[in-house]
């Protein structure tokens, strides 16, 4: 949705309370500005308080947009709700940090704006991932000099549908904008750093049966019968585990899904398992497939959808700088995130956040707030 | 819907016939008559220009009661768009003979009014049941002084939930009207006997699991991969064969649906399969349960409805003059009929009817016309 749109039609929920304080001097009828001299915490929750579900980040992108504009020692582009600054120092390396500012829909009772209980800060996005855009905005804006030229990357529709998603669009439209040779992903991690993803695909695999009354059966042939072999292998299935650059990526075939059925009183002619392949990166769509079909060999089975992983490249003189300048725990990534885009750009890549992943998208989405200080005290480490 | 609304507007698709002349005398728009005088077919005919999807029965019972009513010889009472017409000569034994008088939809293109067509009557309930309604309408004017005392039983809606069954309505509100010896429900046999049926229950199994996200399966548990052990004793089992007053009933024990599943990258916590079990009517439901129980011992295995069958009570006397009468072939009925409501009002009961049964409910449901002859003829020859 248009910003304007939103300007002219403010979707406050009754009962939901006013704009905090805390986002200084916006006015919420036209817009809303970032202080980015505020500490991270501070900063967090502004952007927080900012609502941008997928689709409708307008409000939020400006605000980024209108923080970085002033600082000369950046070059701003705006794309869509996506915005890149870049620094041109000529540095020998650059370094990109990226970070989407879309979240997930809030809570039915809304979780915004963002409480400070305790320590730590709770509400939609405060682990996934407005931490890490505040990291991001902090070192933007304080580091005028890094050691290595950087590429700020904030951008759209990262929770939804990869058609919409800002880091594939500036990928396929101006991948000179992505260019480095290393890339930060703050992506939530515990503080800690992920290395590489495992790619996934899903595989759909019919038996075909031969619909009758399920009295007379003998006249049929029951489809949901024939996937209990289906279900057998998947159950006698051993997943590896592939250790890539000292991380261990642990393979995973799974049923996500099954139906079949006509009626209670007919023998089915067809049976549906959706399968979901989860694959080291040391394989790419064609092999894991090829792996799938031998699995299920005799079985009718068609790919629905893939996405290749990343290798962790953490043997590369731009990660291995960025651990030791960390001196944080590396762990492999397990689920599939973005980095498999700069990946496939041919950028390494990690994530590397504030935030406990396994709070993301929860109703009880909060975060310590001393992990934005220690993110962004690693980067300035690293960066400074 | 009320015979006086369905007149008010007729729901007469665009390019449909007009009402075909062997509905002597009627006038669509007030209802239609029924000349009883009629040979069976041109009998089965009218009546099945009458149209009577279930719950739309009104013009036909209204045209069925009007045939009967001026025949001295009966009682005629009309529940519903249930009709019931009895003798009451005094007879030893009374037969009980029933049809239901509602069809499923037509056709997309109607499939009517009735066409014959090089000795088959084609159109929606030539087969299932009109050709049998007519036989009783036939018999019921015809047999003035029938050799046993006849129940007629004209119901609706049989061929959707049993909650609306005119026969299991009139069976718990008014049983007296039902009381009989034997009863034949002309539901189509082809032309043979079938007597009793198999009773037939459905349980749903849940396997129980933990979400978790797909990539790391192992902080969760997969409910669809433990539906594979009941898919494994479903393929293992091997049904019984069970023979009754000479009938061979073919138990079978079928899945007839499988659900679950979450997204596409979330390990699934919940799996329901759908098991229908058909029996031989030598069990009760709670016996057919405690059966079903052991098979999936281990398993969450809950009843979601049942009927129980219904003995061919064929070693009856009446059911013995029936057979010897008549000279056709006697097999089992698989599966579930109304017959089992007699059963359960303690009156034996069998199948015996015009049309071909695998032909109900088709988009070609047609009937060689002689069928409709020989079973008038047989049912003459045992009551007259």
């Amino acid at each position: 949705m248009p910003s304007s749109q939103q300007s002219a039609q403010p979707s406050a929920p009754a009962g939901r309370a006013p704009a905090p304080a805390s986002v200084d001097g916006a006015n919420p009828a036209t817009g809303a500005a970032l202080d980015l001299s505020q500490d991270v915490t501070t900063l967090t929750a502004a952007i927080c308080d900012i609502e941008s579900v997928s689709h409708d980040e307008a409000r939020l992108a400006d605000a980024i947009e209108a923080a970085l504009r002033p600082l000369e020692h950046l070059e701003v582009t705006r794309d869509g709700n996506t915005v890149v600054a870049r620094t041109s120092l000529g540095r020998a390396e650059r370094i990109v940090l990226a970070g989407h500012i879309d979240t997930v829909p809030l809570t039915t009772v809304p979780n915004l704006p963002t409480r400070n209980v305790n320590g730590e800060l709770w509400g939609r996005g405060t682990v996934d991932m407005k931490g890490g855009v505040a990291v991001m905005l902090r070192v933007a804006a304080e580091l005028t000099e890094p050691t290595r030229d950087l590429t700020f990357l904030f951008y759209e529709c990262e929770e939804i549908e990869a058609t919409y998603n800002g880091l594939a669009r500036i990928a396929e439209t101006a991948p000179q904008l992505l260019e480095g040779d290393f890339a930060v992903l703050l992506e939530p991690t515990n503080g800690g750093i992920e290395g590489g993803c495992k790619g996934t695909l899903r595989v759909e695999i019919v038996t075909q049966g031969i619909a009758a009354h399920s009295a007379r059966p003998w006249k049929g042939h029951n489809a949901i019968h024939d996937a209990a072999a289906v279900l057998s292998r998947l159950t006698a299935y051993e997943a590896e585990t592939v250790t890539i650059d000292g991380l261990d990526y642990h393979e995973a075939l799974q049923a996500v899904g099954i139906a079949g059925g006509i009626a209670g009183n007919v023998v089915p002619d067809s049976c549906t398992v959706t399968v979901n392949y989860r694959y080291a990166p040391d394989k790419n769509t064609e092999e894991a497939f090829a792996h799938v079909r031998q699995v299920f060999d005799g079985f009718d089975v068609s790919l629905t959808d893939a996405a290749d992983g990343a290798r962790p490249g953490l043997q590369l003189p731009a990660a291995r700088a960025f651990i030791d300048a960390l001196g944080v725990p590396v762990n492999p990534k397990e689920g599939w995130t973005d980095v498999a885009r700069f990946s496939a750009l041919g950028i390494p890549a990690v994530n590397f956040g504030p935030g406990d992943p396994n709070l993301a998208h929860m109703d009880d989405e909060r975060c310590p707030v001393e992990q934005y200080a220690s993110a962004e005290a690693a980067l300035m480490r690293w960066l400074a």
